[in-house]
């Protein structure tokens, strides 16, 4: 099975996941509550990951699935090939605004990330890539971004965290040109790739970063929990993405003293 | 003089300049720091004014204009027609995502604001309307967003105001659904138009809420400086436009303790 295959349909699969939201937001909704009144679920995200898991299954009984909605948010181990998938990222955009959200679907190999997927549904903006193949929006290739400094870049940031200064997110975010908060972990990992923004400071799930972390790999960015530890695919982390010359600044000047 | 043909004068005039700052992006273009190092101006900024001052000047010479960038950024006062305009709002965007940024022309009759236009280049989006005429987006008549209270929705802020806490900003946004930070004006003033946004906490010149008043103005929306004052359109002020349910409470459980 080639990596070109899987790419093909796992574009379709967006692309069918995508035409059911945007018509499911024509019509009304359930929305809940998950762990407080800020973090919500609706019916068409739990919808969306029943759509993307049949397809998985069908195509690829065997592998593993890791989903942000019911019974797919924990995963034994990383070994053989996982598919990490969040069905809409920015639950709370899609809600409010009905646009800024994404579909995420990343495959990973024995824990090697091997392709990542970032759909911004209401933009059609499609980044996607992978190890050894590049990053692409759409049909273009991206260009690896410039290794800029801290204060050379906008700072994709996590609002509870600056407002807090939690892990120094708002002296770090000082430190730069300015903080953006989307409310949407793809965005910023787009953003990221496109070379718009330099780096990224949030409050993760594995579904949240397994596709952007794909993308930011073959990149050079770099990447870990914000006390410098690898991703543990386990549970919420606080998140930091940035350029080496930003995220070694990041480090030294604010997390290692 | 009609409204109507203002109005296709306007918008034609936005398309010209929205094709001139495209065109630009693809060029070198001079970058500089105004006030301080995240406060920067390019060559296209100042072009793009001169192209919309230009224009004014041609059609509607006996009239008074207030504008960003050099020579036009005060005025001593409403009287008359007054054209306010921002020929790129979000500047910082612009310089380091090449989106995200505005075109804002605004046109007040004696201190009423009667047409208001923001124009969001990259993403193809003009929201425009003016007194007694509604609110538009493109083609397709906006409807009212519903009054809806604080904690009912998403809360457009300035980062430096919620990472200080000043005028309890942050306070103000944990309270909501959660604050976003776009560094663009027009864009958080669109975001309220459409219903996405409840409200917008910032600090903003003249030229950066003038066009989304007169739209704001429309909807019903409450606005002032954040101490309750009416807006001098006078240099930089703490800026509050909210829906009324929202602005209340705002004004209440915080601004007022």
């Amino acid at each position: 099975m080639t990596a070109e295959k899987m790419i093909i349909e796992i574009k379709d699969w967006i692309r069918e996941a995508a035409d059911f939201i945007q018509t499911s937001l024509t019509t009304d909704f359930a929305v809940s509550q998950k762990s407080g009144r800020t973090d919500l679920v609706t019916s068409i995200d739990e919808e969306t990951q029943t759509l993307l898991i049949k397809k998985i299954k069908e195509h690829y009984p065997a592998d593993k699935i890791l989903a942000e909605e019911k019974g797919y948010s924990t995963i034994d181990s990383l070994a053989g090939r996982v598919w990490i998938i969040d069905p809409i990222d920015g639950t709370m955009n899609f809600v409010m605004e009905q646009e800024n959200f994404c579909i995420m679907i990343a495959v990973f190999e024995d824990g090697i990330g091997k392709l990542g997927f970032i759909y911004d549904v209401m933009k059609d903006e499609l980044c996607w890539g992978g190890k050894g193949i590049g990053v692409f929006l759409g049909e273009q290739r991206l260009i690896q971004p410039k290794n800029l400094g801290l204060s050379a870049g906008l700072l994709g940031m996590n609002a509870y965290m600056f407002g807090e200064d939690i892990h120094c997110a708002r002296k770090i975010g000082h430190a730069s040109m300015g903080v953006r908060v989307s409310g949407c972990a793809g965005i910023e990992m787009i953003a990221m790739l496109k070379g718009n923004h330099i780096g990224y400071v949030s409050n993760l799930s594995p579904w949240d970063y397994a596709a952007g972390i794909v993308l930011l790999e073959e990149f050079h960015f770099s990447y870990s929990t914000i006390e410098g530890k690898a991703l543990s695919f386990s549970g919420r982390e606080y998140f930091l993405a940035a350029t080496p010359e930003a995220y070694s600044e990041i480090k030294t000047n604010f997390l290692d003293k």
